[in-house]
Protein backbone atom coordinates (compact mmCIF):
# COMPACT_ATOMS: atom_id res chain seq x y z
CA UNK A 1 0.00 0.00 0.00
CA UNK A 2 1.09 3.82 -0.61
CA UNK A 3 1.36 6.31 1.95
CA UNK A 4 -1.29 9.48 0.58
CA UNK A 5 0.91 11.71 2.21
CA UNK A 6 4.52 12.21 1.84
CA UNK A 7 6.90 14.24 3.18
CA UNK A 8 10.26 15.89 1.92
CA UNK A 9 12.53 17.88 4.37
CA UNK A 10 14.53 20.37 2.19
CA UNK A 11 17.83 21.25 3.84
CA UNK A 12 21.07 22.71 1.93
CA UNK A 13 21.76 20.31 -0.61
CA UNK A 14 21.29 21.05 -3.79
CA UNK A 15 17.66 21.35 -5.21
CA UNK A 16 17.70 18.63 -7.54
CA UNK A 17 18.65 15.76 -4.50
CA UNK A 18 15.02 17.05 -3.23
CA UNK A 19 13.44 17.33 -6.79
CA UNK A 20 14.40 13.55 -7.16
CA UNK A 21 12.90 12.67 -3.97
CA UNK A 22 9.80 14.08 -4.97
CA UNK A 23 9.96 12.35 -8.25
CA UNK A 24 10.77 9.10 -6.58
CA UNK A 25 7.59 9.23 -4.29
CA UNK A 26 5.00 10.76 -6.76
CA UNK A 27 6.10 7.68 -9.58
CA UNK A 28 5.55 5.68 -6.22
CA UNK A 29 2.32 6.68 -6.44
CA UNK A 30 1.90 9.02 -3.75
CA UNK A 31 -0.72 12.04 -4.36
CA UNK A 32 0.36 14.50 -1.93
CA UNK A 33 3.32 15.31 -0.91
CA UNK A 34 4.38 18.22 1.61
CA UNK A 35 7.97 20.42 1.10
CA UNK A 36 9.34 21.32 4.64
CA UNK A 37 12.22 24.12 5.33
CA UNK A 38 13.56 26.26 7.62
CA UNK A 39 15.45 29.45 7.83
CA UNK A 40 17.80 29.86 4.63
CA UNK A 41 16.51 26.49 3.07
CA UNK A 42 13.15 28.32 2.43
CA UNK A 43 14.30 29.27 -0.72
CA UNK A 44 14.99 26.41 -1.86
CA UNK A 45 11.96 24.59 -1.33
CA UNK A 46 10.48 27.42 -3.24
CA UNK A 47 12.89 26.29 -6.20
CA UNK A 48 12.05 22.72 -5.78
CA UNK A 49 8.58 23.06 -6.04
CA UNK A 50 8.57 25.04 -9.18
CA UNK A 51 11.01 22.39 -10.88
CA UNK A 52 9.25 19.50 -10.00
CA UNK A 53 5.69 20.97 -10.92
CA UNK A 54 6.84 23.13 -14.38
CA UNK A 55 9.85 20.80 -15.54
CA UNK A 56 9.33 17.18 -14.19
CA UNK A 57 5.34 16.66 -13.77
CA UNK A 58 3.98 19.28 -16.08
CA UNK A 59 -0.10 20.39 -15.40
CA UNK A 60 -0.21 16.92 -13.59
CA UNK A 61 1.26 18.48 -10.29
CA UNK A 62 -0.47 21.24 -8.62
CA UNK A 63 0.38 23.54 -5.27
CA UNK A 64 -2.39 23.21 -3.16
CA UNK A 65 -1.02 24.93 0.45
CA UNK A 66 1.66 27.11 0.90
CA UNK A 67 1.93 27.86 5.09
CA UNK A 68 4.72 29.10 6.52
CA UNK A 69 5.22 29.89 10.63
CA UNK A 70 8.20 30.61 12.66
CA UNK A 71 9.56 27.88 15.13
CA UNK A 72 11.76 28.28 18.48
CA UNK A 73 14.95 26.70 18.23
CA UNK A 74 17.66 26.07 20.54
CA UNK A 75 21.05 26.66 18.79
CA UNK A 76 24.40 24.94 19.91
CA UNK A 77 24.81 27.34 22.87
CA UNK A 78 21.90 26.80 24.25
CA UNK A 79 20.45 29.95 23.47
CA UNK A 80 16.68 30.48 22.18
CA UNK A 81 15.84 31.78 18.82
CA UNK A 82 13.24 32.13 16.24
CA UNK A 83 13.37 30.46 12.86
CA UNK A 84 10.88 30.88 9.87
CA UNK A 85 9.65 27.69 8.57
CA UNK A 86 7.50 26.94 5.50
CA UNK A 87 5.30 24.03 4.14
CA UNK A 88 4.23 23.59 0.90
CA UNK A 89 1.82 21.08 -0.28
CA UNK A 90 1.47 19.32 -3.74
CA UNK A 91 -1.05 16.77 -5.33
CA UNK A 92 -1.37 15.71 -8.50
CA UNK A 93 -4.41 16.57 -10.30
CA UNK B 1 -5.49 59.31 0.63
CA UNK B 2 -4.09 56.42 1.35
CA UNK B 3 -3.25 53.67 -0.91
CA UNK B 4 -5.28 50.13 -0.17
CA UNK B 5 -2.35 48.04 -1.26
CA UNK B 6 1.28 48.77 -0.31
CA UNK B 7 4.21 46.46 -2.18
CA UNK B 8 7.55 46.12 -0.40
CA UNK B 9 10.26 44.49 -2.35
CA UNK B 10 12.44 41.83 -0.17
CA UNK B 11 16.22 42.15 -1.51
CA UNK B 12 19.30 41.78 -0.01
CA UNK B 13 19.63 44.09 3.10
CA UNK B 14 18.46 42.73 6.44
CA UNK B 15 15.67 41.72 7.11
CA UNK B 16 14.70 44.57 9.84
CA UNK B 17 15.15 47.30 7.08
CA UNK B 18 11.52 45.33 4.90
CA UNK B 19 10.32 45.03 8.72
CA UNK B 20 10.51 48.87 9.00
CA UNK B 21 8.96 49.67 5.33
CA UNK B 22 5.75 47.30 5.99
CA UNK B 23 5.72 48.33 9.52
CA UNK B 24 5.95 52.19 8.32
CA UNK B 25 2.96 51.61 5.23
CA UNK B 26 0.65 49.59 7.96
CA UNK B 27 0.68 52.70 10.38
CA UNK B 28 0.05 55.13 7.25
CA UNK B 29 -2.93 53.53 7.30
CA UNK B 30 -1.93 50.82 4.06
CA UNK B 31 -4.72 47.77 4.78
CA UNK B 32 -2.94 45.33 2.73
CA UNK B 33 0.89 44.69 2.03
CA UNK B 34 2.20 42.37 -0.44
CA UNK B 35 5.93 41.28 0.15
CA UNK B 36 7.85 40.17 -2.87
CA UNK B 37 11.11 38.13 -3.22
CA UNK B 38 12.95 36.14 -6.07
CA UNK B 39 15.61 33.80 -5.51
CA UNK B 40 17.50 33.42 -2.51
CA UNK B 41 15.75 36.68 -0.72
CA UNK B 42 12.41 34.29 -0.30
CA UNK B 43 13.42 33.47 2.81
CA UNK B 44 14.23 37.04 3.65
CA UNK B 45 10.57 37.51 2.47
CA UNK B 46 9.13 35.08 4.80
CA UNK B 47 11.05 36.26 7.66
CA UNK B 48 9.98 40.13 7.08
CA UNK B 49 6.11 38.80 7.05
CA UNK B 50 6.72 36.62 10.57
CA UNK B 51 8.42 39.03 12.12
CA UNK B 52 6.00 42.07 11.35
CA UNK B 53 3.18 39.74 12.12
CA UNK B 54 4.42 38.04 15.02
CA UNK B 55 6.57 41.09 16.89
CA UNK B 56 4.89 43.99 15.58
CA UNK B 57 1.48 43.62 15.09
CA UNK B 58 0.57 40.36 16.86
CA UNK B 59 -3.18 39.46 16.99
CA UNK B 60 -3.43 42.39 13.69
CA UNK B 61 -2.12 41.01 10.91
CA UNK B 62 -2.56 38.41 9.13
CA UNK B 63 -0.89 36.33 6.11
CA UNK B 64 -4.26 36.52 3.56
CA UNK B 65 -2.74 34.90 0.54
CA UNK B 66 0.99 33.25 -0.47
CA UNK B 67 1.40 32.74 -4.07
CA UNK B 68 4.87 31.12 -5.48
CA UNK B 69 5.69 31.23 -9.60
CA UNK B 70 8.87 31.53 -11.84
CA UNK B 71 10.37 34.13 -13.96
CA UNK B 72 12.36 34.23 -16.54
CA UNK B 73 15.28 36.30 -16.26
CA UNK B 74 17.81 37.75 -18.54
CA UNK B 75 21.61 37.38 -16.77
CA UNK B 76 24.69 39.78 -17.04
CA UNK B 77 25.67 37.36 -19.80
CA UNK B 78 22.92 37.91 -21.51
CA UNK B 79 21.94 34.01 -20.92
CA UNK B 80 17.76 33.41 -19.72
CA UNK B 81 17.25 31.12 -16.47
CA UNK B 82 14.41 30.84 -14.55
CA UNK B 83 14.17 32.21 -10.65
CA UNK B 84 11.71 31.14 -8.02
CA UNK B 85 9.46 34.07 -6.85
CA UNK B 86 6.89 34.37 -4.18
CA UNK B 87 4.46 36.69 -3.35
CA UNK B 88 2.74 37.30 0.67
CA UNK B 89 -0.25 38.84 0.73
CA UNK B 90 -0.68 40.47 4.70
CA UNK B 91 -4.05 42.30 5.49
CA UNK B 92 -4.66 44.17 8.86
CA UNK B 93 -7.65 41.79 10.59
Amino acid sequence: MVAEEGIVFVGKKPAINYVMATTLQINRGVKKIVLKARGRSISRAVDVAEITRLKYFPGKLKITDLRTGTEEIIDENGSRRDISVIEIEMTQV
